[in-house]
């Protein structure tokens, strides 16, 4: 996270907020922020939240690109739990430069000790 | 849909919502909804609400099954918009038993004539 | 899966490969097979195959549409072991007309009586 | 991809072999690779397939992590077309160490330009 720039603005149980400003160096061939840089972002807002209340780890995550982002852009993904249950969670993340959504994140969990 | 016993219950622009009561005939090995039920259901959502501004075909979608769901138990889908592009749009369609999440669906279509 | 006409071709530990002719009532607005005929399809293969070995529930799928097929054209479900763990396994299912590829499938199941 | 240690070992129009060693800084809080490493070196693996034979951009991809990866150990994913469309495609990639799968990552592209 550290290395890509990533900031942490909001950390509930409920709730995961992190920013990235897309640099010179996130871009793809095509000139626009990197697939992999989006989705970097949707999951450390997704680990953050998942472990606020459980040791989990990832089962399953989608990603879906909306459009492309551009330098000097600023994407925030906003993390939410859709359901928490004993051995399994579902989270949900939009990302999004301003109010434009750029793109959405479901990912899965398994609680390593079920509480 | 008529088959199932799916009924719409709200559709506009931006929301789509349709119920389904589990009976005896949509169950599983395990005596639960089957998992085809509750994709049916929410297919069906996503279908509505994603042709009513454009004509619309499934590109992919994903689900995830959070608990089991009872004969007699009534199923409600809300479909809502998460993004619509020109050429693409994505959905997200959540599945409740009451107040009680019991699975979510997104699904991204492409638009046949962009407008 | 009676209803909609699907038959189960071959069915083994490692492999099911299933089989439904798209007709008259599977088609959607635009006149080809509705996008549910082909997850139901799908969707049958992946029960049958994850059932096999252990007492499976759906946890996650997700299915792309690549073409669309019409009226008449047979599809074929092969579905597949992608891995089969203690708690949980996986499974792919390639959706075909002939030679030509109309869809993929993955899901991902959790193991009632871990083995 | 320099950064994470990633290596290219084969690429064609058909196929695509990276490879990872999991290092100290690609951990995650169970001391196991962090499924971001393992997203990243898939992703890799499908941006450089997909845009061997048009300009590609990524819609929608999908991970399932199979088990946890110890650090020392040698990831490789092998990237293979599903199926090559004008206007979209799809890739799936195996994520192994040694003979164990470790995971499955999906994708679909847009192309820039039907060709």
């Amino acid at each position: 996270m550290r290395a890509l720039g990533i900031e942490v603005e909001a950390l509930s149980p409920e709730e995961a907020r992190l920013a990235v400003v897309v640099g010179a160096d996130h871009l793809n061939l095509h000139g626009t922020a990197h697939g992999g840089l989006l989705y970097a972002l949707a999951d450390a807002a997704f680990a953050l939240l998942s472990n606020q209340t459980a040791r989990a780890v990832a089962l399953s995550t989608r990603i879906d690109y909306f459009r492309p982002v551009r330098p000097g852009e600023r994407v925030e993904a906003r993390a939410e739990v859709v359901h928490r249950g004993r051995r399994t969670a579902s989270y949900r993340v939009r990302l999004a430069v301003g109010d434009r959504p750029v793109g959405q994140f479901v990912g899965t969990v398994f609680h390593l000790e079920a509480s």
